[in-house]
């Protein structure tokens, strides 16, 4: 079997495991936030109930829709500049070269080594765009489909996140009770979820794991004070 | 004057840009939506004004570690890649000059005129290794304050954006009233935000902010509908 699908499938899975990082630590970390200082001036759970669940909605909604949008965005930056890119390769094909040799020029190349692969690319346009689209600016292809799949990833990550925290208020009306059941919850779905996020982005898990505990503690603690002083 | 200095500051100034439209987006949008959300079953602003100034604590200490995390990473990233580089091109430098000649094939080179290029970079292993960071593994160098700076970059930008829909409820009692005025305020600075964004990263100014505005509405109508169902 040839490699290429393979790679394919890695760079996709990636992306989406991406996605739904994003989404998660948001999602176990601010509705437990919220929740953790809400607990400390209401004592019943149903209004935490009601605001988690609104949190977790607008979260949802804004990280989901802007991750369409910022997918959407790359796609069409990427499509304006490659037409731009063919238009001054066929306009000012001189320049475009000098910019190749540039590139190549700042790794210590001297005019006589890069000539060869100046010229060569001037005579395959296509790859010569591609070239300039990658080396030049730095641009890679999106999947066409990233936008909507990314979106969807994001959101629902959130969403399973958010209601770690918010069971115990589902499950039981004492705010005060509820606080400590979700804490207890909410800190090892966060060390869990640290551990994994660092096996996979190739950190050390167990780092990845107490940071991770560490700002979730540290925003569900701020909240709270800022609750308790408010009112 | 030389050129460098102006590229450079562009850079860095649209790192910036790029952190505070990362916090400004998520400030304006779930905070609005969270007290819409509430209104919709609490009568008076006082527990809205105390979950939303938690929500904007707790959101903005996620997101402002989160993104110092996320920067401290790829830094750590970086210098672990670069460090792997190094030690091949000591080792094994057949096959990392065969890994050169392998991107130079993928744009329709051949032996001949790829030869030359792949020659050069082996007699200089700096800019050889500076040349596979970017053209093998697509890394960019991050700068080292990076991390700092956008941390405290995306919190502000969150809590600023954040107060904006709150000032109603903290200013009436009457959180029916002060909903209006959020919903009118909100949905101005995220015109307003939406199109300066639009303008900074080249997309369609007019379009970006009724993207913008769309995505706070359909966040704060969610959670306003969700609240109401609860209760």
């Amino acid at each position: 079997m040839p490699q290429t699908p393979h790679i394919e499938r890695h760079f996709k899975s990636s992306a989406i495991v991406r996605d739904i990082v994003i989404g998660m630590s948001d999602g176990l970390t601010v509705p437990f936030a919220l929740a953790a200082g809400l607990s400390g001036t209401i004592a019943t759970s149903s209004i935490i109930v009601t605001a988690g669940l609104a949190e977790i909605a607008a979260g949802s909604i804004a990280m989901g829709l802007g991750g369409y949008l910022a997918a959407k965005s790359d796609a069409e930056h990427y499509k304006s500049e490659r037409k731009r890119e063919y238009r001054e390769v066929a306009e000012i094909p001189e320049e475009e070269m000098e910019e190749v040799a540039r590139v190549f020029r700042s790794y210590g190349l001297n005019q006589e080594e890069i000539a060869p692969v100046v010229e060569a690319l001037s005579r395959r346009p296509k790859d010569w765009i591609d070239f300039m689209m990658r080396f030049e600016l730095g641009l890679e292809e999106p999947e066409p489909a990233r936008a909507r799949v990314s979106a969807f990833t994001i959101a629902g990550a959130y969403v399973a996140g958010g209601l770690i925290p918010l069971a115990p208020y589902i499950a039981s009306s004492s705010a005060s009770k509820a606080l400590m059941f979700s804490v207890a919850v909410t800190l090892a779905a966060l060390l869990v979820f640290g551990f994994v996020k660092g096996r996979f982005s190739g950190a050390r898990p167990l780092r990845s794991a107490l940071q991770t505990a560490l700002i979730g503690s540290l925003a569900a603690g701020a909240a709270f004070l800022i609750a308790r002083a408010i009112s």
